[in-house]
């Protein structure tokens, strides 16, 4: 058995998300596993380091699969990236030791969730982001989000109401960084929730129209109640820009 | 009669061009006079600096139109973004002077042509560029650009073969900029003849593939034919970004 790694990026704009499930047609994972079995002859499993919401894009996923025969990296790169078309680029692929795995070695990962903060659309890019606009307090938006960081009980910004595991998770840090119109919001951490960060920018984005204050998110995360956080926002603002090992 | 002026951006890629013509459907022209008729209750016809090719794209484009009656401006704008979608962007809108027209008073234009230069696609911004994997010669891309500055006849880089009027145009600055995987070619020039940017565009490319030296493009010129000229690029690549008066 051979153990390789990739690094790939997306525009998730189209798709139903990284994950095949069922009959979900038109995953991420889906048309990679599909044209790598073809590449390759042999029937290819992919595991990425975790799922991302249907419409949420990546700019760094890492994925591993296995294979029964070794494989050329670079020709099966550049024929993966002729055949998946201009949404998913496929930076590296490596063999690496037979013990990594995408999703159970990350240790630290980093999503951006980008508001336009305007009332005239970005052209180029707005399908990268939520468009908002009222106006915002950033200060607020910034106390707002320091309320996360550190070790929590996220159960109340998490969607899933059937999660049956922990769901302590550590945020090391949450950057409010303002650009012309753009307000970008960069979490990192040890791991996220189904739908957390769009629940923690949710939130953030409405500390920062001052329906909240900084004692009620500290107050959602005590109540482990998932009505009692922010709205979840779309996906189409939400990136995955990195996974760290 | 009032004269009011716009400037605008606009996402080519789902349009058939700026200009209505004939019976040419979703055209962005057409779209903003519709969508102004409506708001206005009064049938307006929209002058833009020019035509911009099915495809390519605008980060500002100017146009005018004519009101039989006073219209406020900041009602107008607000009510044009929030109908005309993410595809266009109408950044200001104001009075003009009633001799001033979008197209007869242009002095200067400035396109993008951009290059992504990578056999990897550019998932966020390949959309606005065109994707060439072949290694380019940035030096002999910029010695090609570098024949085109000044007046010149353009004949050669025309693609509309019965066009009556001058080709004489007069070419300012070409800009070869290249950073990480994309090279961006900027042209500013007194006005452009039909596809010449996309013809131009092609010519330094196939120059920078060590096709064509300096003298044959300064044959090409002097030839005023475009059989002789290199090839057209995808619109989807070009850019208007600037008009000035």
């Amino acid at each position: 058995m051979y153990n390789y790694k990739m690094v790939l990026a997306y525009d998730g704009t189209e798709f139903n998300g990284w994950q095949k499930q069922g009959n979900t047609k038109n995953t991420i994972q889906g048309k990679i596993e599909r044209v790598l079995s073809h590449i390759l002859d042999e029937e290819i499993v992919l595991h990425g380091s975790g799922r991302t919401d249907a419409g949420a894009h990546a700019k760094s996923q890492t994925a591993t699969f296995n294979t029964e025969k070794e494989i050329e990296c670079e020709k099966v790169l550049k024929s993966l990236n002729k055949k998946l078309g201009r949404e998913i680029a496929v930076f590296s692929l490596e063999r690496v030791n037979n013990r990594f795995h995408a999703r159970l070695n990350a240790k630290k990962k980093t999503y951006e969730y980008r508001i336009w903060n305007s009332s005239i659309s970005n052209v180029f890019e707005g399908r990268y982001m939520f468009q908002f606009e009222k106006n915002l307090n950033l200060k607020a938006m910034e106390d707002a989000a320091e309320v996360f960081i550190g070790e929590h009980d996220f159960k109340a910004f998490c969607s899933n109401k059937r999660y049956k595991k922990s769901t302590v998770r550590t945020i090391y840090s949450i950057d409010v960084k303002k650009s012309g119109n753009e307000i970008r919001l960069v979490f990192t951490g040890s791991g996220f929730l189904y739908n957390m960060v769009r629940i923690m920018a949710g939130t953030i984005i409405q500390a920062g129209e001052g329906h909240f204050s900084v004692e009620d998110i500290k107050e959602m995360l005590k109540s482990k109640d998932r009505e009692a956080a922010g709205v979840t926002l779309p996906a189409q603002g939400l990136t995955l820009v990195d996974v760290e090992y």
